[in-house]
């Protein structure tokens, strides 16, 4: 089992923040998150920085961010590669791949063949973008530093600060009930909408709550200043949802108990139209 | 055995030229060298394309290289990340990032430990730049495209024509050969100068003879237009050399009749004064 990703423009926030403490956690929790919808455990990590003129005290926080969060995972970072390539990357920009190897028992692994009408979906609160809707964020306050320190009430804090919140790792809480899993979906790219889906067997679908969970006031502020429709919203955004369960009905109490912060947020029902999309978030 | 690699800013000469469709095989040619000089078969390989808006044409010839590349050296391309970032990739710029699972057998591993004083150092000609010292030629000649399609009798062909010629990849040729190496050096970033050193045990050091081999024209002709110290020309280039060879005298016939391109071009000696130095290519 094995994953390559980056962390999106994620990079530009903490770039004009200059602050590249926490962009290694981000990349090390999306690439654990990843590798662990199939139950897999995570063993190795490789890493790629690239800048147009290396900054070898930048790098070393970078990477001490790496560091960080494959230990906490008991994954072993075990090389990367850092590229000085001028002309590619331009003024404090950079990039940051991650490369994950994981281990799952062929026995082991969530295909969602299980899964069948009436089970339960279950989602865990994001910690805030995690990692992706950047450009559309930049797009909307710019990425200048006085945009980003602004501070918003509702946020109690700085955006710059709420934007460079760390993706959240899932892979602790949710290991000990592997064996009641059904199904498991990372809500990276797409939302909701792009990721639940395809976790599902082809004839059925998901039905959403969207009362079940209140939407995160960062969510709210950038639909509130871009004027971004819901569904749109739901379409870039994990909107509060990290990481989507589907259990058994009679095991989502379990869930719920071990993880006070999940929230019954829907059901799985039969695939009605031709097209498949999920019902209830837009 | 694992590596992560890019192919540096030889991207930025296919960038230029609008030719994409072998900088996928410099890639995987040169993670199958990095991983061979351990003894290992590359088993997976995945790939991380960025841009700053994605052309799918353009993903798609950049992955066929990567295609032909994994395909003829029997690797599974397994995955990759296609990632789109504005504002990071500005223009036709992009980066291309690959990362590579070989295996080798506990006890095959090449550990150059029973390298000796008077064992035989093989070179293996390059094809060219490979994926090194592009930055200094992207300063020396420029980039624009009048530059690149310049015609060099020399070179028999136009500059930039000469600058993309693929990595080359010593997989096949030496692997058969494997049981009798000692060692084995990539010559990437650092040249001879950089990558011999640290294949041989603490003690002993490389004696080049320089007149083993003819330097290709491309480096010739760069040296000359850049007015670049030979020593310099040393330490950023390959200088016709892309892999080395260490054996047992006895062997190395082996070799060169195996290899008809191959030369001995040195040969392991004590190591002398308190600097770590290669002798005989500055």
């Amino acid at each position: 089992m094995s994953s390559v990703d980056g962390v999106g423009t994620k990079l530009k926030i903490a770039s004009a923040l200059d602050k590249h403490d926490t962009i290694g956690i981000d990349l090390v929790n999306h690439c654990v998150n990843d590798i662990f919808t199939c139950g897999a455990e995570p063993l190795f990590f490789l890493d790629y920085i690239a800048m147009g003129r290396l900054v070898p005290e930048r790098v070393e926080v970078i990477v001490q961010g790496l560091v960080q969060a494959c230990r906490e995972v008991g994954c072993a970072l075990i090389g990367g590669e850092t590229a000085e390539m001028p002309g590619v990357y331009t003024g404090e920009d950079y990039d940051l791949v991650g490369f994950i190897i994981g281990v799952v028992e062929k026995e082991k692994i969530i295909m969602g063949k299980t899964i069948k009408v009436g089970d339960t979906i279950i989602g865990l609160p994001s910690s805030g973008l995690h990692t992706n809707g950047y450009s559309l964020v930049r797009r909307i306050f710019g990425e200048t530093k006085s945009a980003l320190n602004t501070h918003y009430p509702e946020l109690g804090r700085a955006l710059g600060e709420a934007l460079l919140e760390p993706h959240r790792c899932y892979y602790h809480q949710l290991k000990p009930l592997l064996p009641i899993i059904k199904g498991l979906a990372h809500i990276t790219g797409g939302g909701l909408i792009g990721n639940v889906p395809r976790v599902l067997p082809q004839d059925l679908t998901a039905k959403f709550d969207s009362k079940a969970w209140t939407v995160p006031p960062i969510f709210q502020l950038i639909q509130a200043r871009g004027n971004v429709a819901r569904s749109e919203m739901f379409r870039v955004f994990n909107m509060g949802i990290g990481m989507v369960v589907i259990c058994s009905p009679k095991d989502a109490d379990r869930f719920t108990k071990a993880l006070p912060e999940s929230k019954v947020i829907g059901e799985v029902i039969k695939q009605g139209g031709k097209a498949r999309g999920i019902q209830g978030v837009r």
